[in-house]
């Protein structure tokens, strides 16, 4: 299958182009939209999303990912085999952390150009053809230049930031919840506040705030039949900070 | 095919995982959107509006449908048959208005858990799984314990309200306009104003107020080129009321 | 492939719908979405973004288009034979762009009516159907009528105005950028300003307004990492003028 990362707006005229060129080029393949609506000059918040969301994925699906806002200039583009998925899109940093993250990976440069290659739209005209040759073959080998790695690397840490805020106003985190006891109740600092975890949405009443592991397994932030975003200010970027019990307040 | 009825936000980050699972488990079956918008919470005017949906759909559809407030609390999953089509979501009175219009049904309670299973968002983990299962095979009996009924039922009547307010602004009610003589002249009541019927938007003057029977079957409040939502103020939950010709004011 | 190009609105109930006519009638053939938020009332514009959008795609595409304020009046359905594409819609002018500017093309009146025809989606009910039988086959010759022309024709020539605005905020323009000299140095008036043209985003500030040759090759305004939208006031319809070095300001 190939799944589409991308800001090219779920509203807009740019995801159907795409797909035109998928149905065209790679018949038959599924293609799934995973996100359209990311932040459009937010690579960093976008690369940790990805590798929560990729994970999820089996092995043999392809990422189209592009959140792009040098396109037309020096960046290049990169393909990234990781742990068996791969990731097609500007070498940026947007795959980085998905790449650094990895047991296994293999970088390449595109060495390829189409015929029409417009300046302000790789996502249809070079990545979207790459994807098809890798999801529906033959591999595209003589197109891709193996690397030592990728030009832009964020590397492997947690982000202690919001990397996404959802339509029901709850935030992402970059931190992954895993090595975070909750049990033990560690609050989370947000936005001036201090947050204590929840199990579960209807372990605490209507309106209240708290945190929480979410469905991909990282830190967020929420409200019970509200919204967080407006009830805390929150934006993407935002820092927070995870406060274990018993340590003082931060800086 | 497997349609899909949330609340999970067409712009947002899972209906993408879903299909993710859709796609590796019943792969080459169709997957609809139908709806990915509905309001969060809303749980009747959803399972009114489903009713009305659905039945445009053929008998082989199987329709995954969450609105789900309650995910993680101590509501349990359901699958529906009836009249041939299938459905899938939380037994919190979603599905139970398709039940109770139907000549022929069969409820299910899920008796199953997969190895991961997150507290946040079921849709994903338990509904998805089970709805690739039904329209992919083989059928999951093992998983599915037969029930006398679902534990919440809303009931077979008509809604008096807006149920859906579409983004041109017209207003969907849960009246069936079969029912009702539009012909002779019926006004709707709704947000202290009387209006009359129409049969189509070309009928009326640009921006007149008007109710139709839409081509759901429903009587719905609209404003050609116009927004009636506008107009008149309107919200999902608002009450409505026909008023036959010659029929005092309401009360 | 099957497009669609619509006003149903990317949110709503009844892309969905229409989906589900498909997936019954043209059993995997693979539908793209291409625009689903056209301005509701906007037949013009979307004339002539339908056509620099349509000729990227592969000649045995059918697009279903669907901007069509008249349902349920006058009007006829149309279908459009057009190098090679298929286009069914409204006849209200919607196909007429791309009809003027291609070479080989045949048109026809929809001479037929499903048994139940709504009188408000004629989308799902009417060009649907008619789409999946010249996606799928078997070809509809008894439910169509040969016509000398569209009835509503608004011409092949470039339209001055914009014609849709993205949502990055960047405004696509009905000027084709190829018979225009960029490099020249020609400049575009449009809402009181006189913007030069630029390569590619990446060659001019942050913030910085432009016109550059877009990816579908029509004229843009574009704001570089900001909204020429918002910056400008811009919306669907305003005029714009092309000025060629040293020719004075517009009257």
């Amino acid at each position: 299958m190939i799944v589409l990362y991308t800001d090219f707006g779920s509203t807009d005229i740019y995801v159907g182009q795409v797909k035109g060129v998928l149905a065209e080029w790679a018949p038959g393949v599924a293609v799934v939209d995973l996100a359209h609506d990311l932040p459009p000059f937010g690579v960093r918040p976008a690369a940790h999303l990805l590798d929560a969301l990729a994970r999820r994925f089996p092995a043999d699906a392809v990422f189209c990912c592009v959140v792009d806002p040098g396109v037309g200039g020096p960046r290049r583009g990169a393909v990234l085999e990781a742990d068996g998925r791969w990731y097609v899109g500007p070498d940026n940093g947007l795959l980085s952390v998905v790449g650094a993250r990895s047991a296994l990976r293999r970088t390449f440069r595109i060495d390829w150009r189409p015929a029409h290659l417009s300046n302000s739209f790789h996502g249809r005209d070079l990545f979207a053809p790459m994807c098809a040759w890798i999801a529906a073959g033959p591999f595209p080998a003589d197109k891709l230049v193996p690397t030592d790695g990728l030009d832009v690397q964020f590397g492997p840490d947690d982000s202690p930031t919001i990397i996404h805020i959802d339509h029901y106003g709850n935030a992402l985190t970059g931190l992954r919840a895993g090595a975070i006891d909750a049990e033990a109740g560690s609050a989370l600092e947000v936005a001036g506040r201090r947050l204590m975890p929840a199990r579960v949405f209807a372990d605490v009443p209507p309106g209240a705030l708290f945190w929480y592991e979410n469905s991909l397994g990282l830190v967020e932030v929420a409200a019970r039949e509200g919204s967080a975003r407006a009830s805390l200010g929150l934006v993407v970027g935002m820092p927070v900070r995870m406060v274990r019990p018993g340590e003082g307040a931060g800086p």
